[in-house]
């Protein structure tokens, strides 16, 4: 399973701020099975973050983007990465921010999505390295299954006994 | 309380896997107070799941869509749902997949909505028997006063003591 | 922190019902630190409810709307706030329906949203005092640090030690 890594950081971009989200959900994927094959850092413009989505979704199974997904003025991820889903998956995001509260209240603050372009899952987590590798967590073990449904190595609403992860 | 049940299956329509979920469906309503007035198999495909929605739609209090909720390529009922909806309840469908959750973590999969057009309430639940009988548990004692409001039966945001069922 | 509450409910509005929710809103508020500085009572009209959010949108830090976010015929508060939302917040009307089934199962009926526009929260609440008065209980203690965020007052994605709130 291949994965890119987007950090949306105009602070990030602009070399001002360290850009640690990045690093920290790739290290995650990475420890959980995933072939990262790059990251990027874009500025929290929208037409930069769908380039920036739309290269990465030709290139890999998932795509992550960190950042972005508040409610401050410049944060638009969620919007953008709305643009280019085909599906969203709003279970996968309502579960980031349900899992997210055991560690902060704030988590219910994050409007990151969770939604699929073509064969690729795409994966809007917070822009601190914690609350990205948290989400990630949140939500890793459903990855490798979404990935077969997206390739169509499942069938369709029944998942084979060996994909299906038994209940957490 | 009329109900009709539609499977949204390729390989059900096509003869190819006997429908189950269909009539999992359809028992479980009818031992739940439904009068259960037909039953439907259309292939995932997106003209076709909105004409029987819309005849549905146009005949019962409920309309329970089973199928076509995942995100293989072919699950397209939620999004064709959402085109004969006046109105989503997301909250139906939040608590569908977090009590689903008490019995597989794939439930936060299920991408069906829950929504209204007049007077009937319409319902997606997964394509397994399993799945659509436990998100059909989950909701099944908020029906009776979804149907009541849809059909101005109970005052506006206030149950009278009669239809407000218990705290489960 | 400024606050409007309007009331949207036909029968307030024409004077059949007492409004309960709106004053019940606005006790809640000023008791948690809010300057509430104005109401309105609207009726069921999605252009009454547009320029009354509108209007308090250019007043107030915070605008709670009560009312309107069940599924009856009229209650079109929800689809008519997103029309004024430049962005939602889903995981805070998850939480307020997540808690409210504390109290009630019919928690999860209420459509209600929340979302900013500008430098404004917008908070959809139901039209009855408990359940008014519920929701805004399941999510106050976030309101400063998301009205903090609208104002540019700390930092992106970061809450500064002063505003993080202990975990709950």
């Amino acid at each position: 399973m291949t994965a890119i890594v987007i950090t949306v950081s105009d602070s990030s971009f602009n070399g001002v701020r360290e850009d640690l989200s990045g690093p920290a959900a790739s290290d995650y994927l990475l420890d959980h099975g995933f072939d990262v094959r790059g990251s990027a850092i874009v500025p929290d413009d929208a037409a930069q973050i769908k380039d920036a989505l739309l290269d990465a979704c030709s290139r890999a199974d998932l795509v992550v983007n960190t950042g972005g997904t508040g409610i401050a003025a410049r944060d638009i991820t969620p919007e953008v990465t709305r643009t280019v889903c085909e599906k969203l998956v709003d279970g996968v995001s309502e579960l980031m921010r349900s899992e997210g509260r055991r560690h902060t209240h704030l988590a219910v603050l994050s409007r990151g999505i969770c939604g699929t372009r073509g064969k690729t899952l795409i994966l809007n987590v917070p822009g601190s390295p914690k609350g990205a590798v948290e989400s990630l967590a949140a939500v890793i073990h459903l990855l490798p299954h979404m990935i077969d449904l997206l390739h169509g190595r499942t069938g369709h609403d029944k998942p084979s006994p060996a994909n299906a992860t038994p209940k957490k």
